[in-house]
């Protein structure tokens, strides 16, 4: 039982629950709702964003704000404009000239359910969206004066833009269609996910730390080792899953990889390599986090959470 | 001649031509060089981007900026970001399950030259972008301390995504494809240009006023006033040119809105009464900008070029 005065965290479990269905909330708020013109635009936008998925890049931005204080209220624009990239690049993925794939978190994907230009459109509307959301004033939501606010406002909407272009995730998706067929030395594919998936993951934690108060040099450096290891490690767990489970477990299209001949950690190292890999990766992670002590507790979890899932 | 100590405004051609040039400048500069990795997709994002094209929006840009002083170190960055957001619109309106065009400004089009997917990721990367390219921190460009600096850009950032989104430039493209095949009422292809292509040409006037001093209510609304009139002035010049002129001339698919069913002011109004409107719009241009005096020169030279204009 805790200390009289002492309110106890909820368990992670419990704390993943709540930002989880709170997104739901907070996405709502920020896309333009189904009845605003043109209808069936924003209809397919909160299709494909607003139906759960893992949450991963907002829960990162949740536990990054944990460490430094930042306002509430822009954490939730944070989550929701990283989670709308992240999903803009989903539904762009999916579609006939580039993976071709039918389903998506157990869902028919935006281009099969409504049709391709939709699909074109709503990504491109979901990027614009989440640098409307992440730039839109604040002063009067905090209820207090905070000069400093647009210019840390300022600098997360250059993080994002920078880790969502073509030396971050677009980058990494042309390095991607770069190379399939090709034999990719393990520092290539390394590369390939730093930018493709690793930029925007980093984003999510920075986004985080930067609404708050200043980071020092040696914080930002730590923060940053984090993102890297929590980054690879997501995708070496994806590609380990992707060999391993089946569709309906992860709500995907499982095994396309291989199908598409295309380079992974398990056809490079081997499945076992693979595991040994990301747990090398889960306790470097917990090792950038040390100097942060107990509040950094969020952020371990999720490193313990990207590694050990299911899906 | 000019009085001594007074230096001649140059002629409008002249100013005109300055623009143009340093705006290829002005992307090469905020644009990644196409020998950074990926080479392909820089190089790509390069040959959509940096090709002259009339620069309509960077005029804009720099137009409305003399009316507010705004520094020339913004103004760039305006004028660069708000010309991605167009760019990026056309290699995604070119794409085959979009309108499906070989040929722009005269040359082939990216999913012809390079391949559909690298069509994707170049609009996508080009938006990114342009909300790097605003959001980049100016402090030391300017030369000067200038408090609200963030702010304004931060402004700016907000109000070129709200353009560029679902209630902006997309949300006109999803009317325009809901639209083919159909009778539109004047009013109803009147509400999806001023969203197609009115939102970004207003976004232009107001990103050049919005990075100056601040903006009394009377100057904002005759500038709304003037980027409505010019927005729509520049559609119904389109339909005019897309009916009468060549491809040759256009540097693309001349007579592509007949042939692809879709409504415009010719078809709906007829070329005489099409003609008449593109006047009157003219004028309502000018009018809004009296208040404004000599300053607006440039603007009012820019309603002549979008109404003269031959392509």
């Amino acid at each position: 039982m805790a200390a009289p005065g002492v309110v106890a965290a909820p368990a992670f479990a419990q704390w993943m629950g709540q930002v989880q269905s709170g997104m739901e909330e907070v996405l709502n708020r920020f896309l333009p709702s189904a009845s605003v013109v043109p209808a069936r635009l924003h209809e397919a936008m909160r299709y494909t964003a607003m139906d759960g998925g893992k949450r991963v890049r907002p829960l990162l931005v949740y536990a990054a704000g944990e460490l430094f204080d930042t306002p509430r209220a822009l954490l939730e624009r944070a989550a929701a404009a990283v989670e709308m990239i992240h999903v803009y690049s989903l539904v762009h993925d999916d579609m006939p000239c580039m993976d071709d794939d039918a389903l998506r978190r157990g869902k028919p994907t935006v281009h099969i359910r409504y049709d391709e230009a939709t699909a074109l459109l709503v990504g491109d509307a979901l990027q614009a969206q989440a640098f409307d959301t992440l730039a839109a004033p604040l002063e009067s939501e905090a209820g207090s004066a905070d000069a400093g606010l647009p210019a840390r406002q300022l600098r997360m909407v250059k993080l994002l833009a920078e880790a969502a272009g073509s030396v971050g995730m677009c980058g990494g998706q042309a390095i991607d269609l770069a190379s399939v067929g090709m034999t990719l030395s393990l520092a290539e594919l390394e590369q390939m996910h730093r930018l493709k998936t690793g930029a925007l993951l980093r984003a999510a934690v920075l986004l985080g730390a930067l609404g708050g108060k200043a980071l020092t040099a040696a914080e930002s450096a730590a923060l940053d080792d984090y993102a890297r290891a929590i980054g690879l490690a997501f995708q070496v767990v994806d590609d380990i899953l992707d060999a391993t489970a089946d569709s309906a477990t992860l709500g995907k299209t499982a095994g396309k990889d291989a199908a598409d001949n295309k380079p992974t950690y398990v056809s490079i190292l081997g499945l076992a390599e693979s595991q040994a890999l990301a747990g090398r990766l889960q306790a470097d992670a917990h090792e950038a986090l040390a100097p942060f002590g107990g509040k950094a507790r969020r952020l371990r979890e999720l490193a313990d959470l990207i590694v050990q899932r299911k899906t």
